[in-house]
């Protein structure tokens, strides 16, 4: 190898550095080798193929301005040469690059492509405010946890910004926790930061129109889910061990399966819901996503209303909600039935796994939607009838969708709902029924998300009705992509439903 | 190009990662090339070479650990194949490497790596706490900006960490802002975080032993520059644009010096030091730090008293004071006596540039070291006093000295300090001095720092004792690495100083 570059490759070089600071897309595109096995990887993955690449450029409204500090030819052989460039963002710090030219029949092109950035003082689609620690915790049971903070509750020193920037800009600064994140600290867990979270909590997906879809590293190129979006992304990138969030149609369980998390939503009513900015109070749980089932416990000792052990023994399942999951996770679900909750069965000790055929009323979805909307309403309408255009897209047409709710609608849906609880309850009875935590793997980013919305509510439900705890089990598909089952069990038997998922606790 | 791997490639890569995983560095050297021109980057930058390489490895003490998610091949002939690896590390998140190999006479080997870590939630050696932003601004002149606060400024629900983490864990939470903050966000700059500083502002290095030395991103393997370290690393990242700190000994100058920055350090008492901790009470001064000159001049327009404009004209430079520096940073600040403050000359109305020589008295070093030693043991001794074992290795030798000062010493250097100061205001009188920010461009990890600050402290001391302005303008040297010229003006004259390095501010 050598540093002379080979006739036309520098002009190249440049010629591409110029077509990426005009955003030249047709030049950008010739310049990379039109191949299915192109490569192009920066920190949000790695792309294969030359048409992947080229959407992604077409998507991104162009790189951010540069200037190249050095530059480092190493000739591989007549035809082939790496190219490594240090770069000079114009915001600040250095980057690298790093290409493998190929002299073809047009000319020399890039064949694989790694480009590194300087990473901003703070990932702001994961986190709002984080520090080293953001709020010093006690000592306890879980010290040398860290949490990320949905950034609904209240931080003493901090406003509560519900992901919204005009509320945020003039949401006052609290001057004491929500009760989960004080219980949390008290326990001897940190607060490393408040983490996005969609819009007033209101959505499922986690594409939150003023901060970007936070990141989902198990996923890369698909949706984080939310609404407790931020917390999920922080615990899967490894910035925080415990996600704290709120589930009040999906929001820990959605998030959960799409990353790859353990996310558990309680008893409504189990944990204290003071600090907590408000969605639909009567579906709103406080809930919390980890990498591992043995955290999730140990939070969950923190957390809930301690209360004997009741080994839960049976487990039904049913058809009806899993023929609402797409194939590959129906699949992973059944491998999950076989192989347990912990890999060892469902346990020796005279538990059943049945299946069960259930006749779910089919307006369930939208007994929820219609409450949820008009409490949602009741929460945030004071504020938002003159600032709708302060919203994103798709939560303002909820929102809007809500305003238009009237009374009579409004107590039918409450009456309905209340209802719908009883029937759930009466179902699930003392048994733990599986189902799927979403309906498919975490959608790819740009994908239609009203039909992933319902579709979703029409599993979710079923626990946001009842009113039960639920625990979403982190599995993969056959493709290796996350995806989560449910596992929904009797009201108040939260601590039970997690020794079922984790063991019993140890101390 | 093709997936099939050759023979031995996919077990060098496997036998590479393995070594990796272990630290074994014999292995490790022998599976990169071993030639004066092998690549390996990351975010800290690029390393040039087999040796500079080896020598890396051997500082760092293991990679973090991690598993391999996906390896892509291509074969670019016989003896060469790009080998990219998506990367799994386990605290979370993914990464990325690229890896050039060659087939040599001993085997498979590297020849180029490009090695990128999922980047963490905050880059701790530069933030304590960071966010977007962490305190909200009001509106003024400076909207838009974003000021990083070095952690011994009172910053409202947070508390002054002073760089040492016993101290950070029971300092209380201020329910105030700094004097210095609260002008800043007055004026519309919000706070971006609170960045790290030298224990108690007691180095001029910033190579802090609890959080590490933030990156340099113009001088990779260089240090900082301190105690306003993590200010300055934040401006040149671009995750703030102004670096609130403060100079006591140089602790604006050096870091701006040593990264590229324009650094101001006012007359001493002119910018309230109320809220922010004391090192050494009749040294301290409240300064800041900017990529741009206008900037740093709007800053002065917030921070410092109005005072009707009134030209530096004379400008003095002093060959004993330039002969402290090292060759390559005399020749940069020749150049910019050549070129004057602004490129165009140092002005024709009058003014003039000469050359002076100053009997400087030997003693003023030690005057300003011992005074400024005595203060900082009266300053904080009453709590390091049990607690000297908190501290790095370099602080603690500092403050075990400052121990050990007497009271008949203390007072003997407050007189001469006092006698210095008048002696220096009647060298400079009515002029502008020129002399090196510091001696030499940012010293490489790792360097005999002792002897730096001695040096350092001959120049800096001037405008120290003297409590005048100085303000350090970025030169670079021959072999691109940023270094400072330092232009000290006479008492109060902090916003013509300014005027002479920005033009005047346009509003």
């Amino acid at each position: 190898m050598s540093d002379d570059a080979p006739e036309g490759l520098l002009e190249a070089f440049w010629a591409y550095e110029k077509a990426l600071m005009s955003d030249d897309l047709e030049t950008l595109d010739a310049l990379f080798a039109d191949r299915p096995d192109t490569l192009r990887g920066d920190a949000a993955g790695l792309l294969v193929g030359h048409e992947t690449i080229s959407r992604f450029r077409g998507s991104r409204g162009g790189a951010p301005r540069r200037t190249i500090a050095e530059v480092h030819v190493r000739v591989v052989d007549p035809t082939h040469a790496l190219v490594v460039a240090v770069t000079a963002p114009e915001r600040g710090g250095r980057g690298q690059q790093t290409q493998l030219w190929e002299r073809t029949e047009v000319g020399w092109q890039v064949t694989a492509a790694h480009v590194a950035v300087p990473a901003p003082a703070v990932d702001t689609r994961v986190w709002r405010a984080v520090g080293d620690p953001l709020v010093r915790p006690g000592s306890g049971p879980l010290s040398g946890e860290s949490v990320a903070v949905k950034d609904l509750f209240a931080v003493a020193g901090q406003p509560v910004g519900a992901g919204n920037p005009t509320w945020a800009a003039h949401a006052p600064v609290e001057s004491s926790h929500a009760w989960a994140v004080h219980a949390l600290l008290g326990a001897g867990a940190s607060v490393r930061g408040i983490a996005r979270t969609d819009e007033f909590a209101y959505s499922l997906a986690g594409t939150n129109a003023h901060f970007g879809t936070p990141p989902n590293p198990r996923a890369p190129g698909r949706i984080s889910g939310g609404s407790s979006s931020g917390s999920a992304s922080a615990v899967a990138l490894g910035h925080a061990t415990v996600g704290l969030g709120t589930d009040t149609g999906g929001s820990i369980r959605v998030p959960a399966a799409y990353q790859g998390l353990y996310g558990m939503r309680p008893t409504h009513g189990s944990v204290p819901t003071a600090g907590l900015m408000p969605l639909a109070p009567s579906f709103d749980t406080v809930g919390w996503m980890t990498r591992d089932a043995s955290l999730l416990r140990r939070v969950g000792a923190v957390l809930l209303p301690n209360a004997a052990p009741r080994p839960l023994r049976d487990v039904v399942v049913v058809p009806e909600l899993m023929a609402l999951a797409s194939p590959d996770v129906r699949v992973a679900i059944e491998t999950f039935l076989e192989d347990g909750p912990r890999g060892a069965g469902w346990g020796g000790d005279g538990g059943t796994l049945v299946e069960e055929s259930w006749d779910l009323p089919a307006e369930w979805p939208e007994v929820f939607r219609v409450h949820q909307a008009a409490q949602a309403w009741q929460s945030h309408g004071w504020w938002l009838r003159t600032r709708l255009d302060s919203l994103g897209a798709d939560v303002r047409s909820r929102f809007e969708m809500a305003a238009e709710i009237d009374h009579d609608a409004a107590v039918q849906a409450a009456d309905d709902a209340a209802r719908a609880r009883d029937a759930v309850r009466r179902l699930v009875g003392d048994r733990v029924v599986v189902l799927p935590s979403a309906p498919t793997v975490a959608p790819e980013l740009g994908a239609d998300l009203g039909e992933v919305r319902a579709a979703t509510l029409r599993l979710t439900c079923v626990a946001g009705l009842g009113g039960l705890p639920a625990v979403s089990v982190p599995l993969t598909t056959a493709d290796g992509l996350p995806c989560g089952v449910c596992l929904v069990g009797p009201p108040r038997r939260d601590l039970d439903l997690l020794d079922l998922v984790a063991g019993p606790l140890r101390s």
